[in-house]
């Protein structure tokens, strides 16, 4: 176990909100040029196609170890990553990781509804922890999240990729500066063929629901980043065309939002029509918008007045994992903190439950 | 007075729906090639702008007649125009035109709370008439409308110009064909800077409601018309970010809207925010999309097969007379009847109700 006593503690509520990284990664921090280690935990596809290739291109990260509960998984990668057999964990095991320090940061892969049980079991082995989205299944879940790292004295980030991915971040600096006007009206959707019926993402039970927790929130997201405030009321229908296939989660699912200075938003998540994958902000002096907004690349921008809004590709996942490692190193807070996750989670359940309700939620 | 013996009377709720050309037109109906003379009534910017001048190009119609209150106005159409001066008329006298075979069609461009007025008037003169969007203030005043119609055995159109323009027309037929797929998700929108704060747009007792009246009854019959089939449950949010100019009608509202074989939409419209403009319908297998969709000229079309989805240039307000003028020589019925008018009229009241209440209406 690391020396609790050198951390030191945060105080009052604009901290915790922050989540700032009040901690001292121990002997790490005193060599700002290593690689912090990460532990993927969650060996599927994401792990295998996205995160772990984009780890190779890491300045602050490298990959140090994995948690499966696949021997075959464990053996596979342990190979393919040169990786030492005592990095490599089951999720019975992975709370020796307190022993381990090659490994500085876990990040959670699992499905949405054990996000809980392995960022707590990660925290209360010392690790940092950066977790896919959406952070857990409930608002309740998300605080025992929150609570785990900070009684562990650990970061928590939401892997939140859009945000390290330079046209939206453009475009937020478009929204912020209000180079054309404020914004007024969003209008953002993905839509996606979620694919073979026997995922986890179809199990109500793992996913907490369907296209608007695992593609939806990239929407909501984009609303909230865009106005800089937080939606007080939303409204919400849902619709079926595959009742089998969707029948523990949302196939289709469209809402509205008010935010407190009057912008509107109106936006779509489905797990059955793909093709849908933008956001378009409407400003008092044009409009500024992302198509393809989501995807893992080939993101495209334009702007209403003809100006460019293009930039190089990046890795995103890449981006938002050197930005947490720097997070720690330089113990300043990320832009995607646990709180961060959370607050989608708020919404959503709101928009489910103005789906489920026929009322408009107050949030 | 026409021979009213001599009309055939219509039966049958089918024949309702469509509201059947079932009139003759007296002596005209013998002669198809006559040119069926148009009274506009309400010579505001549209009327000038728009209409008198896309009368020049209609080949079944021409303007044979002027309904207006101020004599500044009559005597300046009549000059332009050479009007004979038994037809030009005041709201006060249009009931004369009983007298004046001139005049077949009344075209009503009076603010929206006058629709039922200068319908009525114009029914029981015994000329067809045909009324701007909306078709009325309220489901029950479009009902009277539609009823005075029947009664005085005229026909009612409703003014929905993309009807009758090819694009729309062209995405009504990918539609119906689903050569792209079934339409699953439709986002529409239509916002503008409504302008001066002193016009009856901005005044509830003649408009009956602000931007989704005027403007987002295209984003409604965009959805209506793509998936052939009526919303039976939708949701809205209504924002204000002037409530000075936007006192008395919303200045941006969003809604969703459930259709019955699992379509949503979601929709905005604006009297606040110009440049939304578009409609996109998200089928099984690809997208089309009209934008800009709603303005005079200039429509767009694209598909996400790359195939083009471009035609010339029509005058919709003359394609529209022009249909309406045939299906009164042809005794068939339009494609824009009054019940299609009450229709949006009823789902915007729902649309308006939802926001208000915070609670999702089914229609």
């Amino acid at each position: 176990m690391q020396d609790l006593s050198r951390r030191r503690f945060m105080k009052g509520a604009a901290a915790a909100t922050l989540a700032a990284p009040f901690i001292s990664t121990g002997a790490r921090a005193a060599a700002p040029d290593k690689k912090l280690g990460v532990a993927l935990c969650g060996l599927g596809s994401l792990s295998t196609k996205q995160i772990a290739p984009a780890l190779q291109k890491t300045q602050h990260c490298r990959l140090a170890g994995i948690v499966t509960g696949s021997s075959e998984k464990a053996e596979e990668w342990r190979k393919r990553y040169d990786l030492p057999k005592r990095s490599v964990y089951s999720y019975d095991t992975m709370h020796r990781m307190a022993d381990n320090d090659d490994i500085d940061i876990v990040y959670v892969v699992t499905p949405n509804a054990l996000h809980l049980e392995h960022t707590v079991a990660a925290a209360q082995a010392g690790k940092h922890v950066f977790c896919e989205k959406p952070l857990e299944i409930s608002v309740e879940r998300c605080q025992q999240m929150i609570d785990a790292c900070k009684a562990a004295e650990r970061m928590l980030g939401t892997a939140y990729r859009c945000r390290f991915e330079p046209h939206h971040q453009e475009c937020i600096r478009l929204a912020r500066e209000q180079e054309l006007g404020p914004v007024r009206i969003i209008e953002a959707g993905f839509g996606i063929d979620v694919g073979r019926p026997d995922q986890w993402r179809l199990k109500h039970a793992l996913s907490g629901g369907g296209a608007l927790m695992d593609v939806g929130v990239y929407a909501l997201q984009a609303t909230r980043y865009l106005t800089g405030e937080e939606p007080v009321l939303v409204t919400a229908t849902e619709t079926k065309t595959d009742a089998v296939k969707f029948k523990e989660v949302d196939e289709t699912i469209s809402w509205t939002a008010q935010f407190p200075s009057g912008a509107n938003a109106y936006c779509t998540a489905s797990f059955k029509i793909g093709g849908i994958k933008n956001f378009r902000a409407n400003c008092e002096r044009g409009w500024f918008e992302l198509d393809p907004a989501y995807y893992y690349g080939g993101i495209k921008g334009s702007r209403s007045d003809g100006k460019p809004l293009s930039f190089p590709e990046v890795d995103m996942f890449a981006a938002q994992l050197d930005d947490f490692a720097r997070c720690i190193k330089e113990r300043r807070p990320t832009i995607v903190p646990g709180e961060e996750g959370l607050q989608d989670v708020r919404i959503m359940s709101a928009i489910y439950e103005s789906a489920r309700t026929g009322r408009a939620i107050r949030i």
